[in-house]
């Protein structure tokens, strides 16, 4: 049953384009939140009261300000692609998906101004063709995934290796936000602003158009190359990413045995002890590729995509790497799960060789190379075989210990999968913006419950009860 | 005189376009040499018997198929901004001069392909207008220095803050050359074969077509920053060009007091005691670079190029970067000279603060943050005050003991001017390709002297006398 006051509100946005069927409502309602068992458990059954598309700013501004006047709260999503439950409206209310709007409103040397809704690919087909432009970095669910859900739940991607995190000064230019308040304000944050509502998860303001830098669209050729020894794959991406002529998009190491085990199309290339590198060279700089990997003997080139003879095409290099080496590994094994690391320049190399001695095959290694502070690091989405929740404590807790930073993706708060602190520039600008605190609930901690001491996985009090 | 051998050469190149007038055969027999005393003493005479200009690959070859058959020396210059003595006939003979030689032959994503005697601003210009790209790195003498020149010469410059330098895999593509043989042979390589010819002063073959990588081409907004402290302008530069997400063209660091003493334009905004960086900045990332700024209370921006109100304009950053610094010197104070010098990571800061307390201000510390080998890094192109050289060679000396590795921009030859021992890469394609060894005489130790142990400045032993 609505609840008297959601179904006020949706009446009132009756003249919208409102979703009204179940299993829609049930879809626009989750993300990829069952990459995680932990989360699976205790968010299967979140679902929206109901589900309102705006088709402009103008429209978003007149469903926060009803929801508002209703105490109503809201849930803002692209495509859901996230995986820490982002996008689930953990008190119901309302899911405000952002889909219709996807303009693009300028491109120009360098940067983009568009909408939120429009997705990675069809944004970056746009820019390609205006200008020979893409986006600097993207998520590997680039087919996907909507802009503003990358930039309010994204951290890096595809693109990483050169041009660092989206986080880093410079990886977004202006972000136009409204508050929901009694009459919503627009407003239009740069610099140091844009930290307020940068990875918020839409928690104290919606984005309602961005604008960021441009890279140039290569056609990137698509690699894989096969090694025998781990540390030499490991190190051929790091050393190959500290090449600074040669234009990378994507430099990815999968331990073994996962490419013969989750990457079908891979399997028949290679054996069960090999280690994968999977990459995305600028074809300019493919000549220069070449006479690094010349330089190599132990790594053997099993695929270009510009020349080869493989039977199935494998389709991107950056699907297999970031979040959807999980999600290959999960298709064929429904108990693998993944944890987000960061192994830190200069340690790097070493730290993954001691994790994957303590741990392999329990947890398998998958690093991306990415730019941290200007220098070559890794990122680790480390595959890990699921038994208990205490044992995924545990290794999370071992690899804290050890020096290995964790974001953790077994949790849906901001601060329990980022840096297990108050972010206090999103907080402050949540009092200002979201007095109510109806935004996206129970995603911030330091809002609903300041003093919380992260001694154990916090359980949002107004989560909706499973039926 | 000239010998019968030259003047039956220069006969029987007659139809071909020769130069005739004695001041441009001078002009032509010269570079840049003259930035050091040391090598003005010892060059200044130098003189080409005769000047020719070829206007393609088949006039370059029959010129070179001539000398070979006459025992007549070619040495091979496009503008002549080299700074070593690189374009300079020891021994005189003919000087082949590729100005002719100015075609853009082919204009694609990421990459050109075009003749040697093209200027870089030319280049730039045909690359910008038909597809909005620009070299990777180019030299400060971008308005005058051809692409040839600064392939066959120099090693980074204005981009290599970004890409690193030219020796790295991936900053050329591809160098089409001929040989000076009986029959000369036109050669393509790529790959580990660049080394053969790349910085090699023309004395192994001539290059008569380039592929290069492009980049994107911004209209880069120059900046100026000063600062009361060498460290804090030091560290500024160095921490911004570990900025992932801000893209940068070039970071320069002047000590005080170059910017007051040398830099004309700069000198009524700045104090004799004034430290200053000098930037350029794609606009896409000036959002994120005043951010940075802002968060540097110590950073005084005192000129940007899309907003000031200097009533004259300093012209384009770069003109103050690499060897022009130098230049701005010389031309205020004729006693000036400088060393090339390399302060690697992680040790940089340390070892120019450490250089800068045993030197200044005979030694004055000018900085270019570069690329090497995946980290920021400085190249340090000292102004120093010149006494004799024997002083010289002890400041050469010491910095070198402290571990910082010098260019000594004060010899002629190849090894003297790098690494001091024989490129064996390059000596063995002398041997097959010039094997009378008349490629730019007296500019390959390694050829005339094998056995020489660097103990003192090389001495060519056939170089001209002076009259």
């Amino acid at each position: 049953m609505m609840k008297d006051n959601v179904a006020a509100a949706k009446a009132a946005l009756a003249h919208l384009d409102i979703e009204e069927r179940e299993a829609a409502i049930k879809t626009a309602s989750r993300d990829f939140f069952w990459y995680s068992p932990v989360l699976k458990t205790r968010l299967d059954h979140v679902l929206a009261d109901f589900v309102v598309r705006p088709r402009n700013e103008a429209e978003v501004i007149e469903i926060l300000k009803v929801c508002y006047a209703h105490d109503v709260p809201v849930t803002t999503r692209g495509a859901g692609t996230g995986n820490y439950g982002q996008a689930m409206p953990l008190a119901g209310g309302c899911v405000m998906h952002l889909r219709h709007m996807d303009k693009v409103r300028e491109i120009a040397p360098g940067r983009v101004i568009c909408e939120p809704g429009i997705l990675l690919k069809d944004l970056d087909a746009q820019t390609k063709e205006a200008s020979g432009q893409e986006l600097r970095m993207f998520s590997s669910t680039w087919a996907t995934a909507t802009i503003g859900g990358f930039i309010a739940g994204g951290s890096g991607g595809v693109g990483s290796v050169h041009w660092g995190s989206l986080r880093d000064l410079g990886n977004i230019i202006r972000l136009r936000v409204v508050t929901m308040e009694e009459e919503p304000r627009v407003l239009e944050f740069r610099g140091e602003e844009l930290a307020r509502v940068s990875h918020a998860y839409g928690t104290n303001g919606i984005i309602t158009e961005l604008e960021l830098p441009l890279a140039p669209a290569y056609d990137w050729t698509g690699l894989f190359v096969a090694f025998d020894d781990f540390g030499d794959a490991m190190g051929f991406a790091d050393d190959l990413a500290n090449e600074d002529g040669i234009l990378l998009k994507i430099a990815s190491v999968y331990e073994a045995p996962t490419a013969h085990a989750y990457f079908q199309r891979v399997k028949p290339h290679v054996d069960e002890g090999t280690h994968l590198v999977g990459l995305m060279v600028a074809p300019q700089s493919m000549d220069g590729f070449l006479t690094f990997l010349g330089r190599r003997p132990k790594a053997k080139l099993i695929y270009r995509s510009d020349d080869n003879d493989w039977p199935r095409d494998p389709g991107p290099i950056f699907e297999y790497g970031w979040n959807h080496t999980t999600l290959r590994a999960l298709k064929v094994d429904p108990s693998i799960t993944y944890l987000q690391v960061r192994y830190a320049f200069p340690e790097h190399r070493e730290l993954v060789e001691k994790m994957r001695t303590e741990f392999s095959p329990e947890v398998l290694q998958h690093l991306e190379a990415i730019r941290m502070n200007g220098k070559i690091a890794f990122a680790g989405l480390s595959m890990v075989k699921f038994t208990t929740e205490e044992r995924l404590d545990e290794i999370i807790r071992l690899h804290e210990e050890a020096g290995a930073l964790i974001f953790n993706p077994h949790r849906y708060t901001l601060e329990e999968g980022g840096r297990q602190h108050t972010d206090d520039t999103q907080l402050s600008f949540k009092r200002e913006a979201d007095p109510k605190g109806l935004l996206n609930p129970g995603k911030m901690i330091s809002w609903d419950d300041p003093d919380w001491s992260y001694d154990r996985m916090y359980a949002y009090p107004h989560l909706q009860a499973a039926e």
